[in-house]
This record gives C-alpha cells, sequence and structure tokens, in this order.
C-alpha cells in the first residue's frame, strides 16, 4: 500500500480539467477538455466521466484504489441536495453531479463550489498552512470568496457563504455588474478597474494611458500595471483606489468572520506589488484597534494550478475527515 | 430525578444577574446586584459567585444537582483561552472567569460573550427554534452580532466574528463612535438615529421635534417613535432612513454568513412596526436574486429577560452537547 490516488475534477464554463494526485497536493496527471455547455448536461456529464477514466488509467490507479474524487464546480452547490447548478453551462440546473460521477467511477466523492474549494486548497497547500481560520478571495472578473473555520468549510445555509464580492462598501454607490449599487466588486474587480482606469485616463487627458483603451472603453489591467510599474501616475492611483476598497472589503470580511488570515488569488497575485500594501494598510486601519491581532492580507500561493488543487484538496480534506 | 437545573449569570458593567431555570429556559428563581466594579475585580468576581450561590439555596439545588452554570459576559472571550475581558469594568482584563466560578460553584461552566448568547438564546427559544443557521444582532447603544450555523456559535479565530456594527456600509461615510466613518453604527445605533434626529429638526426647524432635543443635542429614541406614530415626516423619515442603512448592513452579514434568519433585538423589538418593514425592503432588494431563498429579518422574541436567556441558553446547549 502505497500514498492514496486522489482525483480531482476542476468544472468551469469554459474547460472541464482532471487530475490524479496525492494528498499533499501533488498533481500525477493532468486532462483537459472544453466544456462545450451547448451541447446540454448529458454530453457535458459523459465528457466529464470519460476525461476522468483517462487520467485514472493514465495514472495506472484501478477503480478500486481511487481513495476519493474532489470536485470543485463553477457554480452554487446545495449543500442540502448536493445539486449543481451554474450560470455558465446552458441547462446546467440541479444537476446531482456528485452522485452521478460516484456511481460511474464507484469512488466517494467530495463536491463544493470553487470558492470553497479554493479556501480549502490555500489551508491546505497554500497561504494558509498550519492556520486552522482564514478566508480565501478571488480579484478576477468577479470577487468570491470561501471560509475556512476552525479547519472546516463555512457554507451558510444555502452554500451561498463567503459572498464578499456583492457586500456593500458605498451605499448608493458606483453601479455593479449584478446591477445594485456600491458592492465591492464594483470597485475593485478587474472589468471595474479596467473601465475606471478608462474613465480616469479621459478626464486626465493622460497621453500614455488613452491609447491603451480598448473597443469596449476598458484598459485591460495587465497593460495598466506595467504602466503603473514605469511610473504612470493615474495607473498607480486607479490601482491604489482599487486596492483601498478591497481593503475595505476585506476588513468587513475580517470584522463578521474574524479569520487568522486573509489570501487573495488572480490579480493580487499578478499584481501583489501594487496592490497588497495598500490593502493590508486600509484593512488595518478599518479592524485594527476593533479587533486584536494583525492578520495578514497575502497573495494566494496556489498558483496558476488553483483549480487542480481546489479539487484536489476537497478530496483529500474528505479523506482525512476535515473541511 | 426530575428535569436538570441549569444556572445562569449576566455579567454586565451596570449590573450582575444570576438565575437558576431549566433546559426550555424557564426561569425558576432569579436575582440581581449592581456590579460595582470600580471597587476591583477580584470583588466582582466574589460578589458573582455570592449571588449564584444565593440563588442556587433558593432554588433549593445542591451543588451536586447544578449541571451547568452557563455565563454570558458582557465583553469579549478569547475562544483559544476562555479569558474575559470587559471595556466597562475597570482593571477586568484577562480574567479566567470560567475556571474560577467553576472551582467555586464544583460546577461545568458554559462562557461566552453576549454576543453569541444572544444568538444561542434565540436559536433555542427565540424566532430561531426549529432553524440551524441564524444571526442574531442587537441594534441600541451599539450594533452587535451572534452567529449560529448548523446549530454550533460561529466565534472566529479570536472570538471576534459578528462585528456586524463597524462593517463600512459608506466608505469615508458618517463619522462613527469608534473613530472611523461609515460604520453601520454610524447610521442605524440608538445614539446615532437620536443625533441625526436632532440635525434634522433644527435643519428642517421642526417645532415639534426642536423641543425634544436633549442637553446632548439628541432626541431620544422613544420619543422620536412617539412623534413618528403620531405621523411626524420627519421623526418617520429619519427612522425609515436608519431602518434602511440596518437594511445594507443586515444583508451584509447574509451575503457573508447566508443564515435562514436574522433576530434583531432592542429597538426593533420596541420599535419593530416602525423599522422591520423597511430593513426587509431594503435587505431584499441587495440580497435578493443574488441569493436564494428569503431570510425573515424580525424581531427577537426574548423580551426583557434576554440577558438571562442568553445566560441559561449556554448551560442548555453545553448540555445537550450543542451550540
Amino acid at each position: 500500500m502505497g500514498e492514496p490516488v486522489l482525483l480531482g475534477l476542476d468544472l468551469g464554463g469554459t474547460k472541464i480539467s482532471a487530475v490524479a494526485g496525492t494528498p499533499d497536493g501533488r498533481i500525477i496527471r493532468k486532462a483537459v477538455v472544453p466544456t462545450r455547455g451547448e451541447e446540454g448536461p448529458e454530453r457535458v456529464v459523459s465528457r466529464i466521466i470519460d476525461l476522468l477514466r483517462l487520467v485514472r488509467e493514465s495514472a495506472q490507479v484501478s477503480a478500486a484504489s481511487v481513495a476519493v474524487l474532489g470536485v470543485s464546480h463553477g457554480g452554487p452547490v446545495d449543500p442540502r441536495t448536493g445539486l449543481c447548478s451554474s450560470p455558465n453551462i446552458p441547462g446546467w440546473r440541479d444537476i446531482d453531479l456528485g452522485s452521478l460521477l460516484g456511481d460511474a467511477l464507484s469512488s466517494p466523492v467530495a463536491l463544493d463550489n470553487d470558492a470553497n474549494a479554493g479556501a480549502v486548497a490555500e489551508f491546505l497547500y497554500g497561504a494558509g498552512r498550519g492556520l486552522r481560520h482564514i478566508c480565501y478571495m478571488t480579484m478576477g472578473t468577479g470577487i468570491g470568496g470561501g471560509i475556512v473555520s476552525d479547519g472546516r468549510v463555512f457554507r451558510g445555509a444555502f452554500g451561498m457563504a463567503g459572498e464578499i464580492g456583492h457586500v456593500t462598501i458605498v451605499r448608493d454607490g458606483r453601479e455593479c455588474s449584478c446591477g445594485r449599487r456600491g458592492c465591492l466588486q464594483a470597485y475593485a474587480s478587474g472589468p471595474a478597474i479596467e473601465a475606471i482606469a478608462a474613465e480616469r485616463a479621459a478626464a486626465d487627458h493622460d497621453t500614455e494611458l488613452l491609447p491603451l483603451v480598448d473597443s469596449v472603453g476598458r484598459i485591460p489591467c495587465e497593460k495598466l500595471c506595467e504602466l503603473a510599474r514605469q511610473g504612470n501616475a493615474n495607473a498607480r492611483a486607479v490601482l491604489q483606489e482599487a486596492a483601498a476598497a478591497m481593503g475595505t472589503g476585506v476588513a468587513n470580511l475580517i470584522k463578521v468572520v474574524d479569520p487568522e488570515l486573509v489570501a487573495i488569488g488572480t490579480l493580487a497575485v499578478r499584481a501583489g506589488d501594487l496592490l497588497l500594501d495598500r490593502i493590508n494598510e486600509v484593512a488595518y486601519a478599518e479592524y485594527g484597534g476593533l479587533m486584536p491581532e494583525r492578520r495578514p492580507i497575502v497573495a494566494s500561493e496556489l498558483g496558476d494550478d488553483v483549480g487542480d488543487l481546489a479539487a484536489l484538496a476537497l478530496a483529500a480534506a474528505h479523506l482525512e475527515g476535515s473541511a
């Protein structure tokens, strides 16, 4: 008997990634196919099963020796029923994905949404190693969050806990993609930063920034960061203001959830030097004094494999009876 | 063997209340003395022990038959060590109150801060009966919160979870008593409402409201509610605006914690008719669509005995191994 082998599945609107790996987060085999949600849920499920079998075989693991399959699902999972829905896959609504995959592969399944799965991965393999209470946030197209408290995922009553991107930080503030006003996401998500940068370039007639405005009226974050590093004052200011808004959002999360550490993925990983100091500074000004202990706000340590590690982490946590 | 008898202790900055009661929240005996914190922690602890012995004897319960002592502590409790501190009792810092009382009374002790204890009471005896995930909020001098998730108190890493009063709802907004800006508490606590009412009375030269402004420049909530019920438009508007801010604050809590129900004490109990509809309306506009299920936001059902029931509830939850 060697180390147990786990399978991981990361299901998103664009691609499906399957891995075989070990409980300590080492990936042995990996395969990726497009999701092709437009073909309907049945075809997607059958493509997932094929992919998992392929990875299992290529890792030379028999059905009986797969300890657990972890599934990181890119959309809500009802914790009472396990049913999965996704706004990004047509017709993907109330799918009992866990049972379907468990039956097809004869493996126990640990399934959760991608924010919670990411939090478990950060807890087991990333910046949260050795801690008991952490929050994990994404700072990309959307701002999402997952909470691990006392070593377990905090899901809430309907599996929606950690919706930090739509916490209101400015009543009657800037319009958010959700149609409401003043959400954190309206100030600190990738698209929000890109739109604010273009607004600022126009308002300030910034001849360095204006040529970077794209066809949808945005300055891509990558270019904005590049200009900021080259010393463009508007680019720096836009990023510092987004970081300040993020600082308020993270402080709000800390006040409600009281974690030891907050790890932020996506933009905080790619542009951490331009954001994290200011995020920490603003957040501490808002929770310090009120609450004991300084809580580090850091870039996620999971890197580009975050989706695969998230899936593996669910399986690993299931195996050891935690999270 | 009859029903087990529990002791409850509610320790605040002004008074100490001790009760004997039953696990279903029936109070058999009660005694209250002033805290007199200025006499120092040792005297306060000895007064607490005397009071608990008195109540125990008057309820004719021998030491051996007290099942559990529940302690609702009006200040932070470190969940890692059980040490208690209170800003309202001089020198009351890192006191191991649980051990001191357990030794003196030879009883098991269940101790928590008053917000968490209130949440457990609401969960066992109040509006949360039969549910698994609830939040309890106070709306008085301060705005505090306690969280029960899946039948257990959610404490966070340092016992500070649920600090909802200081969640920022308006960045750079109105000054809060904590020295920061834009906290929920700066818009919806009792003192905030009273100050805003006086400001509005002055700005609008309201001859009904102006005579009610007291020596510290506030219109007491009780009088404000009375005028609102009599149809004064400014009084109604001030309360509706406070309710709207509270709606945003509760929605923020719901987005992070995902409870089935939120119960609000103090002002929401005394003036629920003037506040709760608007709180629900604004909150639902902010979380509905984003999250499934309508979550009732209701007045606490605990009434004036909330402190005693909070202490008893901790004991009852300990007895049944929950919370």
